[in-house]
């Protein structure tokens, strides 16, 4: 693209203080609109090194109030940050609704230069553009306005600012390394900027180039497609788009009611297998977190299925300095403002460690389809970028063990009826409890459709028969232990 | 796409019926909603030759009423598409507001062969490439809905089909030399199909690989995909997209109000060399005609600025064969359901003649633009979607001349009145024009702002002042001639 692209023609001084002017005054009045709006704004500031990035995102924040904006520097990825997936510490700066991100280079950047240096080869790189790509298309379909803006000026500018720059005390620490490279292999760094822009200017998330020759024209430039932005995407209220077939290898599954729910295990069967297993996955549990290998164990299921003492005695094999368990209840309100997924990338955990998710991402396609807090399009939109977000985890080196707890109704009403007459269980049962209980069959039938069309290969559902705990336990902890022996 | 795309489980032999029954009930309802919305919906039936394209789409206008569909059954191209610009034969074939056009294969297919038969080498498959994303996005950003099928069978099935074909007298026709081309390559097909999906696999027109293995199954899942893209269709009105940065080199314009209309012409200065210059087109028409290049000349102007007269002189100087004159009025009810650049599209001149526009696509960012026959969104987009119409023209090898004919304000007036107080001009003036006129500065500032956004390197404005339309006419031919030459 930088290679085709030909600067518009800098404005008069006069005219650009005019345009200036009127631009400044526009972005202040969108503000209000998109905080009504609940409109999150990403501002991707990407560019040469010198050509002004910082300058341009002071300038247009000096126009929005403190409160709603946030602005990130992407410096080399931190040590606890290159323990996660790629796109972690992306995803964790996107914005809430009504309010801006400024990213001063953000994915772009990391991954010019990991090419640049040869830190990755074709094929990590292609696989890169598909995440890139990916979660773009995710942000923009949930609602987000993406801008991407290109800050490019041309080599002996770099060159003139680089020596500048060098040549003062105080404005020495501002040229990178990486500045200097870039300059010196000018040529190259278009070719590989040009072809991640192509292949990443997607109709949703399309790049801007800007000129940044001229401070003033540059941030003019990046105001204009800023605001023009903003308001082709207040223009749109709650955009369905298309539904993207599901492209992952599936697993066959079964539907909830072909599962047979009379497996049980006798006591001293029982014991003795639960110590066993338990030893057996401390032990990997040790070598996992040699390896470094991540792992993430999702719990779902019915209401009193058992699936906290389901949990317990995994976590009980577990040393405490290498797992979490993530309880997720209702989002706060800070989440709600975010992507769905959001607050589970924040929660990923680092290499070698295990976190258990306590219900989960799947919340999406269950209670909020089924209450209505999400639209058709979210939720139908919500398997596949589940069978996603899963396969950049895999992609990544994580196992993935995902675990619906079966009970029948009559064993749930049981329970339930067991727990508000004990004293010792009441906090356990609530009315949300019973009103679920009433929507049974429609849960019933959405359950179905998510183990149908979320069961990926790399990412299967596992059927964990709950009728009797005992059971379900050593069961979990069986393909626990299964699943680690296979990587490790 | 098609290498790690796993179909989905065939159904049993009951819930395939009772699927098919309700995806066909779906549809027929929702024709009438097609209607009233207004949706033009593209549907794109591509796949691997015996799969079964012709039975799919034979299935689905079962359940539409034969008023609201087209088929087109894409063949080699013939004489007089290959005298058009590639994208010519796809254009025109799109739907009409409110109607489905199905495409028995279309511009995917057409490439395909291109490029595995070798007739196509990487730069211009890379070309063509662009121009297809470039067709389905300016399709979908103007409310089409484009559902892309891919009806997929593996080499053995398309082997047996193959086989059993022609081994009955009556199917023998139906395998075509390519479907056995295919088969002997299957997997260097395999290799560019994917590669052709996944580059035009974009959010506004996703693929959808369909297990064509069997034909009640296939058609179920053509159905369930079409529904679905109607059904988000539906659900969004009028939505606006991202209006996109030019990346066209331009040229330097002036403003309308910096252009000199003091220039003219001695009569017998004017006649002298009219007659010359029109002996010189003549020549230089009968040498295009030979080399085959299309040529696109486009009026615009003040009402009364003289096109007309210009036209003429053009005109007399050319062989009546070899051009064609096209007054652009207000679009035709099958027009205006159309994409606004379809009337233009349809009227491009063979390779080696001349279309001469007496106004033009400009419409949209002018009467169009101030009389809210559009959206802002529309509009604002147009800029670039023109830029890319007249670069796919380019591209083809076309001269693009475009004329602004110059008058003033108090010229035009003095020339409305004559026309109104002369019995034989009369019919030139209508109260249109009175209105128009009251709109003189409004429709300034979007003429400037059309000339400094569409004066692309490959198809400039040229400003004819033409207070004198002597000086106008004569200015029109030496353009004419100057641009031919540059390419005979």
């Amino acid at each position: 693209m930088l290679q085709q692209w030909k600067p518009m023609e800098k404005p008069q001084e006069e005219e650009l203080s005019i345009r200036l002017k009127a631009a400044r005054e526009k972005l202040q009045e969108q503000q209000m609109k998109i905080k009504e709006h609940k409109l999150p704004v990403l501002v991707l500031v990407e560019g040469w090194g010198t050509a002004g990035k910082g300058n341009v995102i002071g300038q247009l924040i000096k126009n929005i109030d403190p409160r709603f904006f946030k602005v990130a520097s992407m410096a080399a990825p931190t040590e606890e940050e290159r323990r996660k997936p790629f796109l972690y510490r992306h995803f964790v700066n996107i914005p809430e609704a009504g309010k801006f991100s400024f990213l001063d280079s953000g994915w772009m950047n990391e991954v010019m230069r990991a090419r640049l240096y040869g830190e990755i080869g074709d094929e990590e790189y292609a696989a890169r553009i598909e995440s890139i790509k990916m979660f773009e298309r995710q942000l923009t379909d949930n609602g987000y306005l993406v801008v991407k803006l290109f800050l490019h000026i041309g080599k002996k500018e770099q060159e003139k600012r680089i020596k500048q720059l060098s040549g003062e005390k105080d404005t020495k620490w501002r040229v990178s390394k990486n500045d200097r490279w870039q300059n010196e292999h000018y040529d190259a760094c278009v070719k590989v900027f040009s072809s991640y822009m192509k292949d990443t200017n997607t109709p949703s998330a399309p790049w801007y180039i800007i000129d940044a020759k001229s401070k003033k024209w540059a941030e003019l430039q990046a105001l204009e497609f800023l605001t023009e932005g903003i308001d082709v995407a207040l223009a749109n209220n709650a955009m369905a788009v298309p539904i993207l077939q599901n492209v992952f290898p599936m697993e066959k599954m079964p539907l909830l009611s072909e599962i047979d729910l009379n497996k049980s295990l006798e006591v001293d069967v029982y014991e003795k297998e639960l110590k066993e297993l338990q030893q057996r996955l401390g032990e990997l549990h040790n070598r996992l977190y040699r390896k470094k290998v991540p792992v993430i164990i999702a719990y779902e299921g019915w209401d009193a299925a058992g699936k906290g003492g389901n949990i317990k005695r995994i976590t009980g094999a577990l040393d405490p300095r290498g797992y979490e368990v993530h309880p997720i209840a209702s989002p706060e309100p800070h989440e709600k403002a975010r992507h769905y997924l959001w607050r589970f990338w924040t929660r990923l955990p680092k290499t070698g460690h295990i976190a258990i998710f306590d219900r989960t991402w799947y919340g999406r396609v269950m209670v909020e389809r089924l209450e209505g807090f999400c639209s058709e399009n979210d939720w139908k939109r919500a398997f596949n970028e589940i069978n996603e977000f899963e396969k950049e985890l895999h992609d990544w080196g994580a196992v993935i063990i995902k675990f619906w707890v079966q009970i029948d109704k009559d064993t749930q009403l049981e329970r339930f009826t067991d727990r508000q007459n004990t004293p010792g269980k009441q906090w356990k049962i609530t009315d949300e409890d019973w009103r679920n209980r009433e929507k049974w069959d429609l849960y019933e039938e959405a359950v179905n459709e998510m183990i149908q069309k979320t069961s990926t290969t790399y990412a299967p559902w596992h059927i964990l028969e709950s009728v009797d705990k005992k059971y379900a336990r050593i069961k979990a902890l069986k393909i626990v232990i299964e699943e680690l022996e296979k990587v490790l």
